[in-house]
């Protein structure tokens, strides 16, 4: 059985140690929710005083003296390299819903075919794809996670790598090679994975992904999302905007879509937003993607080893079946999480009963774990008729 | 002739000279390009650094604890005054683009047809247009701006009430009259207009209308827009997402859509930039959009009276057909610009040869008109061979 002491090694000899002083967090809180809303890197503070600089000294020009007209490549550039995709192939735009909506719409451009999804997918995405179904005419599919490989066909994969609830991964690799041996085109959901793990889209000929900022990317309430279009695939983008056309600032009455990913951006770049996502992706700086996930791996194991007696893990024992959070299902899961929150330890809660924990490696740590265990046993302990 | 004392005496009789100190505009700017991007309101760095205090503090409970979630509601409702709309029937969200696009598709489903539009309208909107109708296979037909009427049948009608070129403004109430007339639905952009002047939708029963955030309204660099959706009308959002669903965080998998407006959102909405357009919009406290359009008017019919010698003005002469812009066609535009500009005078340029310069009477005043013209006028006098 793993020990406090042991736990204090780990975090002696973590590679990552470094990086949580990127963050500003607050002393004594364990943030253990950071699979919902990344917390905030140092460098933002810094990032957003200058944007309110530069548009009160530049105004109009900041567009192009401040370089807001190029974040939203900058931004998708920083973000490539997290998800195994090249320069060019990802762009920061809009959200995940909408980004979800125009890949899937582009899909079928590529593919007849009904759109299979799995009931493990986020309702966002589900709403999502009920709309592009309806307004496509196609059939939605929705079966159980573990049916995804049986029920695949010619058409549409839609999908998200991590399930939210549980912590379940799905293999992307052979999804998405089983997927392409049946002659489907694949959109993956990457919000509950991309910075938590090594992801490898152009290798695996993944066609279109999407996910989001504010996890474990940590670009903060509502950042701006991304999308990736694979490099070789020509689809239109079907909500044409000024900045997904060639030159945005000739104002062309005459649609040309740009070139890669850019084609498609829509409307005008968040710029506020995306300044402070361009600063998070900064804590991103010199981590190879493989420690995170050897260390988001180790703090999930030591975590499940720990609290195994105290409630049903939900998530999967198996490492390369999860994500980077773990799902306890334990009888009044809600108080617990009220009461580890005035300890400052913060998970979150799903009902029934099912209490929520991210390991986000570059700020948590194995004392962390250790910790949030602890306190969750004293609960237990404490807790009457238990 | 004005002279510049009656601009002087006209600075000190305006009702709205009070407002110019909510702006941040460092001393002797003139800022003649609001109509492009609104300057800093003074409540806007306050703003930004509790929004990065809340982050960091609260952490996912901001999100509850600093309201982040009626973000959406709270500004829409702050928009609505301004644009004759009904508290829930405005709500901030996505780009103009996106939300153009969903008001387009929305409008289809009430009604068989055309999609009509003009040359006039935003390069951006005729590019969501074409989308549209290449996805629903209809026609769009593209008008000169005075054939709108006469065009006008039994479809979709979807323009831009102010020209971002010229400054021309459609008659909106006439229009909109001829078009339920003849059994069109209206989606009205108002991009252009929206804090430059009363807009009485409800009044004129326009059915749909959408507008951005970042010109009259001052809502920073790509700041979220809006979207109206007339209180009687049952439309489904062709991008439903988790925050057009009745209780988003419940994480129902089946899709129920919010009531009003609301239901015209998708995903997350993008915190940190609506936080500060709500910032934005405190610079209306108080201010009447009569008074706004008459200083307005003013300014605008000043700058005409100053300048009709050294140009030739694209604006329409009658004020009624005009927004809160002046555009100017004068040899050697782009070098003018460059010049004033290093004067401190900011103004832009678009080719061929148009000077534009937006009158934005929340912080743009009389002498500052007066200034500008005079520059214009010397440049004019400098410029070699003029």
């Amino acid at each position: 059985m793993i020990t406090e002491t042991d736990c204090r090694d780990l975090d002696r000899q973590d590679p990552l140690g470094f990086v949580r002083d990127r963050f500003d967090l607050a002393d004594g809180v364990i943030y253990l929710d950071g699979n919902s809303l990344g917390p905030p890197v140092r460098a933002v503070r810094q990032r957003i005083a200058k944007l309110a600089d530069d548009w009160q000294s530049m105004l109009i020009r900041g567009w192009w003296d401040a370089g807001w007209v190029d974040l939203p490549r900058r931004v998708g550039d920083l973000i490539a390299p997290l998800i195994g995709a090249a320069p060019g192939s990802v762009v920061c735009t809009d959200s995940t819903s909408i980004n979800l909506y125009k890949a899937v719409v582009a899909a079928a451009q590529l593919v007849e075919g009904d759109i299979l999804t799995d009931s493990g997918n986020f309702p966002s995405d589900l709403y999502v794809l009920g709309s592009v179904a309806e307004l496509l005419d196609r059939q939605l599919r929705i079966v159980e996670p573990s049916q995804v490989v049986e029920a695949l066909g010619p058409g549409i994969l839609s999908i998200t790598q991590v399930d939210f609830r549980s912590g379940r991964r799905h293999d992307l690799e052979a999804i998405t090679a089983r997927a392409h041996e049946v002659g489907a085109v694949t959109v993956w959901d990457l919000s509950h994975s991309a910075g938590a793990m090594p992801i490898d889209l152009e290798k695996h000929r993944v066609e279109m992904a999407v996910g989001c900022g504010y996890k474990y990317l940590n670009g903060g309430p509502g950042s701006p999302a991304f999308i990736y279009l694979r490099p070789d695939l020509d689809v239109a983008n079907p909500i044409n905007g000024w900045f997904s056309h060639h030159t945005p600032f000739d104002f062309d009455p005459a649609y040309v879509p740009a070139t890669g990913s850019d084609r498609m951006r829509s409307g005008t770049p968040h710029v506020i937003s995306m300044a402070v996502m361009e600063a998070a992706m900064s804590a991103f700086d010199g981590v190879a993607m493989e420690a995170i996930r050897a260390k988001s791996e180790a703090l999930t194991s030591t975590f499940i080893e720990l609290v195994s007696d105290l409630g049903e893990v939900l998530t999967p024992r198996e490492t390369k079946d999860r994500g980077s959070q773990v799902s306890l299902r334990i009888e009044g899961a809600e108080q617990m999480i009220d009461d580890l929150i005035r300890q400052r330890i913060i998970g979150d809660y799903r009902p029934p009963n099912v209490a929520r924990f991210g390991f986000a490696p570059l700020y948590v740590g194995f004392t962390d774990v250790w910790n949030a265990a602890s306190a969750i046993r004293e609960w237990r302990q404490r807790a009457p008729g238990r």
